[in-house]
């Protein structure tokens, strides 16, 4: 079934693209998986997949359109006229649906809206652009199902057969009161075992989790894993049930987020796509390396300060990058298992003493290996004794203060709600540079000064 | 309803241990979600863990130790006897089951199984044992509902009815032949809509993505996210049915992968918890430290050979943190961008060349930026024009190659099937100080001696 992206594919309907030859094109995606048929349009130009899209039935289109990733999708859609996009619309959930117009120009948005046919479908759009994308409001779709407490089960099977075409796939029923307000919820299973006239309110869980709409992302996606849901319904602040958000818009808020977190450690300032122009990128990575340039050049002035030490004795000069990268080594290391921590487990205050004893613990072992080897290195390659034991020293206190300051910064930054991800990153690496510097020349000027 | 975790009430339950107050412990939990005593067992010690564990509905019990994390389980469960184990087996689904006795020793597996008193359940494990932890089958349940194409829908709900208890979730039905080979699925949406006599034959779908049992759990994950699966079935390579894997696993494989590879960014040789004991954390460390260290003692030794150009112009030595923190971050960056990009796109050959082009874009500016930047605040504070052009060449030729370097590495390591996120770790940080070193000098050889 799944279509090959290989060369010769996509080299045969380039041609038939150019040929305008629909048969090919229509016969060879007959029947894909839209998400297949996306794959094969990132391979293509703009005016190339509008072309294919085009010839595709209306639900496939749709649906790959709203599989597209943010910025592609943004772009693609300059593509579309206000009533294009209009007659597709109804074939995607309206969650997508609002993130898709989320994305456009305030004027074409509201073009695409007053062309959409079906009224409830507008309405649920309006609704949906109110909330922020980045909180449960955002997240969730309006189509779901939900029957009243005081309904039977045969009544129930009625509302699932009505809202059988606007909601592709049911998890579970939602119960709610005359007022709407969630009270439980029904998994179908049970509905299929229930009798016809068997009543909901003697069947439904009572014990449901729900989320208000204003949570954050994060935290929806926190609760759905903790409690393995695969929906789960969202409520206003007087319970009222809003709408549902399914899992697999909750994956991709988790798979965003680790990229976003792992591009924080690396010193991107704001989130680079591999489709990012040159300028945009350029952009995004510079604010790190212009503090890390900061930071150099501050430790150059600093190392300024003992211009005669080094005239004296060169050799320490040659040891100044193994300071500097065990330093940052160690550093990232630390706050890359204390920022992992931080997001798994909720932890106690008391537990802070006890990391840190067990960091330094951790610290003591590992500066005492590294400063032994490269103690007895020097002394086996003819450095001098004073010189070894600089190197040594400097290590050891380098590797100690560099995990104590990657352990206790992301546990700072994360008690102001700053993302501790940011502690990873180059603002380690920088800070460790200065200290290790200035533990150098420090335990060097005390030594050679006897 | 979600318990409070509060240090109050934590302080109550410690004394309610002590005490043996079973009524308060029994009350304080009913009805609590077994996610939720996980969280407090997370804060009692073993024994105290072992005591709330005994007096819970052995459902709850069960839920809650497979729902432990690995590490965790595995000395929580050093407290239970075979027999103890071998009851609460049964309430928890196979995959889980399976997990958890994967982590036993052979001998106590053994017995638990033994002990197991019903024998579908102890077939299931033993059948879930055979596969590797990391692909399809070690995910897989054997938990689902199959039906006979030739059924009707009553026998179809039939069998829901009698398997009812033992697959607590239910998405589908899926659809076999008389020799168990997987044809299609059923939703539980069409089931209830369906008139009692149908045939499954007229009402399945027959274009099911299902996955082999031997595939990779990340290729699991890939396809459960791209076609926005929450189940998918597990066939053998006949196509027979086997089980199924819920999304809320592959949710869990998502979560460690993208851990595993920030630690693997940041120098982790093992997986880390935060957990472990100092000598595992230790050892955990170590390794990359002393490729680190290695690579500053080689770079001592090479920098040793300009001894007499560091005696002559000190301030030299000053920049050395400056090149090498600029190409360490430099490469990172780089890295991190092309690390992601080869997990989330497929991309064919022929864009190498544009990536390189673009990198290269990118280098340069942000190359002219800082080295224009370093050199104006080197002359305004009084550097000799010759070593400010030095450092100043010698850093823009570092941002390029760290570039170049950054993005090359992952694309030759994942085409030799290697995790590209090494690449982004001290491997390129390490492999960077040694070329930013030579670059510095080398620079500083060739215009001094101009």
């Amino acid at each position: 079934m799944q279509l090959e992206l290989s060369k010769e594919y996509l080299e045969r309907l380039e041609t038939a693209i150019e040929k305008r030859d629909e048969a090919f094109i229509r016969e060879s995606m007959d029947g894909e998986h839209p998400a297949d048929i996306s794959s094969v349009l990132y391979e293509l130009d703009t005016a190339q997949s509008k072309y294919v899209i085009d010839l595709l039935p209306r639900e496939v289109s749709a649906e790959i359109i709203s599989s597209l990733d943010g910025d592609t999708q943004r772009k693609f859609l300059k593509a579309f006229t206000s009533a294009e996009l209009a007659e597709l619309i109804p074939y995607v959930d309206s969650d997508d649906a609002a993130d898709l117009l989320n994305q456009q120009p305030v004027k074409f948005r509201e073009e695409v809206i007053a062309l959409i046919n079906d009224a409830e479908t507008a309405n649920h759009i309006i609704e949906l652009l109110h909330y922020d994308e980045d909180c449960a409001g955002g997240l969730m779709a309006k189509e779901l199902i939900k029957a009243n407490i005081n309904w039977t089960v045969v009544q129930c099977i009625e509302e699932i057969r009505r809202q059988a075409e606007d909601v592709e796939k049911i998890f579970s029923v939602y119960v709610v009161d005359d007022e709407d307000k969630l009270l439980g919820r029904v998994s179908l299973k049970k509905i299929i075992l229930a009798r016809a006239y068997t009543r909901i309110a003697d069947i439904y869980e009572d014990d449901i989790i729900a989320v208000e709409s204003y949570r954050d992302s994060e935290e929806v996606a926190e609760m759905m894993q903790k409690y393995d849901l695969e929906t789960i319904p969202v409520v206003n602040i007087q319970g009222k049930l809003l709408g549902r958000i399914t899992i697999d818009d909750v994956v991709d808020v988790i798979t965003e987020q680790a990229e976003l977190d792992q591009q924080m450690m690396s010193g991107l300032s704001q989130p680079e796509e591999e489709d990012d122009g040159v300028l945009t990128s350029a952009k995004a990575r510079l604010p790190w390396l212009l503090i890390g340039m900061g930071g150099g050049l501050l430790g150059a002035r600093f190392a300024g300060f003992f211009e005669a030490d080094i005239k004296l004795i060169p050799a320490m000069a040659f040891f100044i990058p193994l300071i500097t990268a065990t330093g940052g080594n160690v550093g990232i290391q630390s706050s890359t298992v204390v920022v992992q921590s931080l997001t798994n487990a909720s932890f106690l205050g008391n537990s802070f003493y006890n990391r840190i004893v067990k960091v330094l613990l951790v610290a003591l072992i590992n500066a005492a290996v590294i400063s032994t080897l490269v103690f007895l290195f020097n002394i086996l390659t003819g450095s001098a004794l004073q010189l070894a034991l600089v190197v040594s020293i400097a290590l050891f206190s380098v590797v100690i203060l560099a995990s104590l300051m990657g352990t206790i910064t992301p546990i700072i930054l994360n008690r102001f709600e700053i993302n501790p991800a940011l502690a990873s990153g180059p603002f380690i690496t920088t800070a460790n540079d200065l200290l290790g510097l200035a533990v150098y020349f420090g335990v060097a000027h005390w030594l050679y000064n006897l």
